[in-house]
């Protein structure tokens, strides 16, 4: 028998609701909800709903703003400065986003930094909006500690990601959304509980050595893709991030889960260009879907049944979870239950019907 | 007894004049000596004077154009883009630098991006000039096909290259400037010469498999760092380098050493931020020393004397072969040696003395 399988669109109203129940104001609790809602169609799941309970518990906690909106600190040119004034990531990305879109139209290219934000969720929420409208998008963000420098052994920079929507034509668009470790931090607690082993590239223990173990590398450090070349990646989003807009940087970015005192203090990045300044968009997206196309013709490898565009997965995962619906690990269910009868909402009215 | 050694100002001399007898026009000359040298200065072999003669024999089969230069397409808003005209990439290189530059000052950020460009040496020679004046500076090039996409078994991306700079206060500035590939092909050529055995994560051969071996390697296809997330990377430079300013893209682009009849067509982007939008350069310069120093301060694991940042070891190296000069492989030495004697010139003249 399947498991239970839930609709998008079922699960977002469940969303929003919850949130407005608990204290988010009506557009920007549809905001978190579709972010939420589009990770998991995505079959990003580490950002989906599963982190709506943490989402309301920081709330509840009283560790996030709610009504004053993100404000803009300057604009200038084609830069600004937004303070995300503590509100929940989403609502100030949104803002940064929009921000970015706009300088992007007038001038060619936008940056929009953002400083006093929180966990912000799934790059490609953003990334997947600016190239709806036509426009390359670049996202940065920091995150709390989990990766060491190259060479050291405590948890300095986040799994800080970066994200890139580039619009083609009939091909799927390029979205690359990725953090800069190996692997996530899920990844390795999700090991942990069913104790098999990880590849030696994922981590390293306490003692800065490698290991298989996930218990061991939980309380050790992640590593960043490439050696070297991560580390410097991570560095490099941490300062645009946090030094350049007056965020949090490094061990100073509070945790989602384990800090119930502080705002995170996140910081983002937004930097958007209008192709059209280059070249007409049609153009452009033609070139796009014969470059796409040269690129999934390149002979695979024994096994590889085709080659994909970074984003293609998880927009074939999105078709058919729109169709099918989407489902959730038990543990997640159990836990949105909860949550939605705390709040006196219907968790059953997201679950798909034959 | 110590391999003799160069004086990095003898060297500039030496390579300016070789250039101006191939037909390069005075200030061009010196701009591409300069950058040659800056890469052996850093340690970046690959990347220095070794590429002289290929340079030059580009220019004598006439495939690089030495009399037009570089033209302005379009400048609008805070971007521009820039023809290269075939020149020699450094010439390219510097014009699109100073275009970023000038935008990022007017705008606060800057984007310009390169057509038909040539190979533009080591991208820390942008970097760098930009860091000097307080700037930031992202630097982005495509190059000839030499990785595959993730799957694939035949090169399609070159190890485009990415390089930021970030300016300092007293620590030195961030500086990281690294290919999208594991490893650079030259290492796989180093190791092939020397019957060595690389490391399983640097390449796969022509049938798609991992390997050991540096000649089937050499016949295969590197890999990107961090598996998919490094080939997303490349594969956005490209398009950002490439579709967006007109340039040629994967394969298109023309090899440097193996095509005789074709320009490269090579593609670049230069991105500059003014720190001084965000706060004071001053202030930028100081927490980014703090920063840096807490990242220093990080604990290490066995073995591992102390962490750099990235750039830091080009530094050191940069430092010491000013006062003691720079050594080349005897292979590089005689290759030179013919070069300048091909020109009438005295590599003599650039050896230190003591
Ligand atoms: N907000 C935060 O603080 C934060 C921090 C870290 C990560 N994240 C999010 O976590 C999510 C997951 O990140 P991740 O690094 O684990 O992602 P991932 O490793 O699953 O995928 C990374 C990218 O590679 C592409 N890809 C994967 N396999 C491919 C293949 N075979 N061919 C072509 N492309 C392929 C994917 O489409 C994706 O764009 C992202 O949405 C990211 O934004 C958020
Ligand atoms: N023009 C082109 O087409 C082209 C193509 C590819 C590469 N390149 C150039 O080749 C050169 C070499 O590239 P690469 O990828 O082999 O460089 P690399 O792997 O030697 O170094 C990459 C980066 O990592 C940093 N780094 C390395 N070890 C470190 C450590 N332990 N701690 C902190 N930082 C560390 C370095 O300072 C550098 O910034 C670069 O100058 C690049 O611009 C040019």
């Amino acid at each position: 028998m399947n498991p239970t399988r839930f609709h998008w669109k079922g699960l977002e109203q469940v969303a929003a609701q919850v949130l407005s129940r608990a204290g988010v104001r009506g557009e920007d609790a549809q905001l978190v909800a579709r972010s939420l809602v589009h990770a998991d169609l995505r079959g990003v799941e580490s950002h989906g709903l599963s982190r709506l309970p943490i989402y309301v518990q920081r709330i509840e906690a009283g560790l996030i703003e709610l009504t004053q909106p993100p404000a803009l600190v300057v604009r200038q040119g084609a830069t600004a400065l937004i303070d995300g004034k503590n509100q929940l990531g989403v609502v100030v990305g949104v803002a940064a986003l929009d921000e970015a879109k706009q300088l992007a139209r007038q001038h060619g290219i936008g940056l929009a930094g953002v400083r006093h934000s929180n966990h912000f969720g799934s790059c490609s929420y953003y990334a997947e909006q600016a190239v709806d409208e036509g426009l390359i998008l670049l996202v940065l963000s920091n995150a709390p500690a989990s990766m060491a420098p190259t060479g050291g052994i405590v948890p300095f920079f986040g799994t800080n990601p970066i994200a890139i929507g580039i619009p083609a034509g009939e091909q799927p668009p390029f979205l690359l959304d990725m953090a800069t470790s190996v692997a996530a931090r899920g990844k390795i607690a999700l090991a942990a509980k069913k104790g098999s082993a990880i590849p030696e590239d994922w981590a390293i223990d306490a003692d800065g050595l490698p290991t298989h173990d996930p218990t061991k590398a939980l309380l050790g450090s992640l590593l960043p893709i490439g050696g070297a070349k991560g580390y410097g990646l991570a560095m490099f989003i941490d300062i645009v991030c946090g030094l350049l807009t007056g965020a949090a940087v490094g061990p100073g970015v509070k945790s989602l889960y384990d800090n119930w005192q502080d705002p995170q203090d996140i910081g983002h990045v937004f930097l958007c260009i209008d192709v059209q300044r280059f070249l007409p968009l049609d153009a452009f997206r033609q070139s796009m879907d014969a470059y796409i196309r040269q690129v999934k013709n390149v002979p695979t490898a024994p096994g590889v049944a085709e080659i994909l565009i970074p984003g293609e997965i998880e927009q074939r995962i999105m078709t058919a979870r729109k169709q099918d619906g989407i489902p959730f690990p038990q543990t997640v269910v159990e836990e949105l239950a909860k949550l939605c009868s705390a709040y006196g909402i219907d968790l059953a009215q997201a679950v798909c019907t034959a």
